[in-house]
């Protein structure tokens, strides 16, 4: 039996993107009567049936959005999924759709549990979380044209519609409160380049940093996994260097690493805040109880959930869109862990 | 339209309670064959169809499990969900199920969103968690006699699958741990008493007490909203009083009452665990960064979500269940805040 012919193929015959393709049989876009003409000719030559036809024809929908998420290690909590998956379930069961939970199994098979769902008409459409550099699934979806809602972003040549947190923006605050503060030498607690948000985040603080004159030399910036081990061990490197090569503020890509750190730092009997600076992301529920409290970042997840939600309802109705990218702020929250003179309130 | 004839209409008229009559046509039970020829003559007579039987009629099953839990305050964090929702959704694709999730509306038409998934064929039996005295979800379930297994327990006379931490036996352990370090004035930071889980812990506690030959006195015992700030108030009014009349310990019914007591106790210049120990439940990942680090009891989340599921599965199934009132044991984890004397390691 002949495969179905794919939404590569019929590009390739029409010479233009599959993301071109993708969009006009969405109806997401007006291209030039002569392209529009290729596509379709392309689409009738070679018997191409997109699943949206296939879904039109179905008698009736399942009215349900799958969605996995990467578990969290057992020591550690996901901070934002209960208000996160709250406000998918809300905002879906209001135009009486609901969400179906699947594992979460990346991998050489990770697409094989979205085609299984796609192909036995178990859900609608997904909400796909946790994106990556080329994410397979996110490329799996566009090329089966199936509708999905990002939280997050992707290559930047991948045209796919999301929400994501402006995490450049979040750094960009916290830098600009740093330097406020009276910071210059501030080192970095980061991802592998090979993370999307953590890219993101850092293009934030270098602009941030290039804008207050200001630079990070490579040996301040450390990568890896994102754990308290790990933000531990690289703060207690820098604070064996001579004193004027030590930094005076730490930015931490997320809370638990913040901690790490901050721990590293007292337990040379330094003050956290008064001698050394540091600052988490998140905002976990822990950061205003630990001591001294922790300055993070904290992602309107609420509004998040409710506008990935959203926005696939509106592309399962066929309601034109108005604005498919959209990234939202995240609000910097000061705490005693960045205050150069903070009282001791306890 | 007569409407349809209930469980409780047949009970009424077999002279049974309606769990025994909903244990029989689920096959849970085996009766006196006099009850059991009573209980279908009036099946019979009165034209009961239980939704057992008109599930069986349906050309498919939905393969579907409805899940909705109590959302956590905006400042919180859930620190099971998520490994609960991942043991539950991986244990059901085993048998190719899946986790429909639905909104937690709580209130007069609680039932109303069960009633309205059973009667759409969306699902195909329920878990129930945040269970509590005459919950109106478990009278509701086990009337209309659908497939469910509760994370939890409820009123003792009321029978119905479930699997819960035994949160007696996690209390007996920290009061036995605390009573090994030398307490013997322990106070208690707690639910108001219609908390059912509250009310499992008590037990616990006052057992271990007895045991040890030890009593608390009702001003030691503080009821409120489990909130850091209630844990942090009621701390204070105890620190109050004259030292004679002062507990030494302080049993917390969750990681934020404690962690409130713990502040209120370093506010005054005490010192927590040497001066006055305090211990929290649900060891949440904060638990081990707490300045000291916090003694909790540990619920084994996996394994719940895990059991439960299973349970569900196998009901839905037809297999035979050995034992559908499962406890799990909790672990207690003993960190600095309840030890006389702990080594400063930072």
């Amino acid at each position: 039996m002949r495969s179905r012919i794919t939404l590569k193929e019929v590009s390739a015959r029409a010479g233009v993107s599959y993301q071109t393709v993708s969009k006009l049989l969405n109806h997401q876009v007006h291209l030039s009567q002569e392209t529009e003409e290729r596509i379709w000719q392309a689409v009738e030559e070679l018997g191409y049936k997109p699943n949206l036809i296939a879904r039109s024809l179905r008698s009736r929908r399942s009215h349900l959005i799958g969605y996995s998420w990467a578990p969290t290690h057992p020591d550690q909590v996901n901070p934002i999924l209960d208000h996160f998956l709250q406000a998918m379930v809300q905002e879906a069961e209001n135009t009486g759709y609901h969400l179906m939970a699947f594992p979460f199994r990346p991998g050489a098979e990770w697409t094989d549990a979205y085609r299984d769902l796609i192909d036995t008409n178990r859900v609608d459409g997904f909400v796909v979380s946790s994106v990556e550099y080329n994410d397979p699934r996110i490329l799996f979806l566009l090329e089966q044209n199936f509708p999905f809602v990002a939280f997050g972003r992707s290559n930047p040549d991948m045209d796919f519609p999301f929400v994501d947190v402006d995490g450049a923006a979040g750094m960009r605050m916290v830098v600009n409160h740093l330097v406020e503060q009276g910071h210059q030498k501030i080192a970095i607690l980061t991802w592998p380049s090979s993370s999307r948000v953590g890219q993101n985040r850092m293009e934030g603080i270098r602009s941030a940093m290039v804008a207050a004159n200001l630079s990070t030399p490579a040996e301040w910036i450390a990568q890896g996994d994102g754990d308290y081990q790990f933000g531990s061990q690289a703060a207690q490197s820098w604070l064996d260097r001579p004193a004027e090569k030590r930094p005076t503020a730490i930015i931490a890509f997320n809370d638990s690493m913040a901690v790490g750190a901050m721990h590293a730092i007292q337990s040379r009997g330094l003050c956290v805040g008064e001698d050394i600076a540091v600052t988490g992301f998140d905002d976990t529920p822990m950061a205003p109880y630990l001591s001294p409290s922790l300055t993070s970042v904290r992602q309107p997840t609420w509004q998040i959930g409710e506008r990935v939600m959203s926005m696939l309802l509106s592309i399962l109705d066929g309601t034109p869109l108005e604005n498919t990218h959209q990234l939202v702020d995240p609000q910097l929250i000061v705490r005693d862990s960045s205050r150069r003179v903070h009282r001791q309130t306890r």
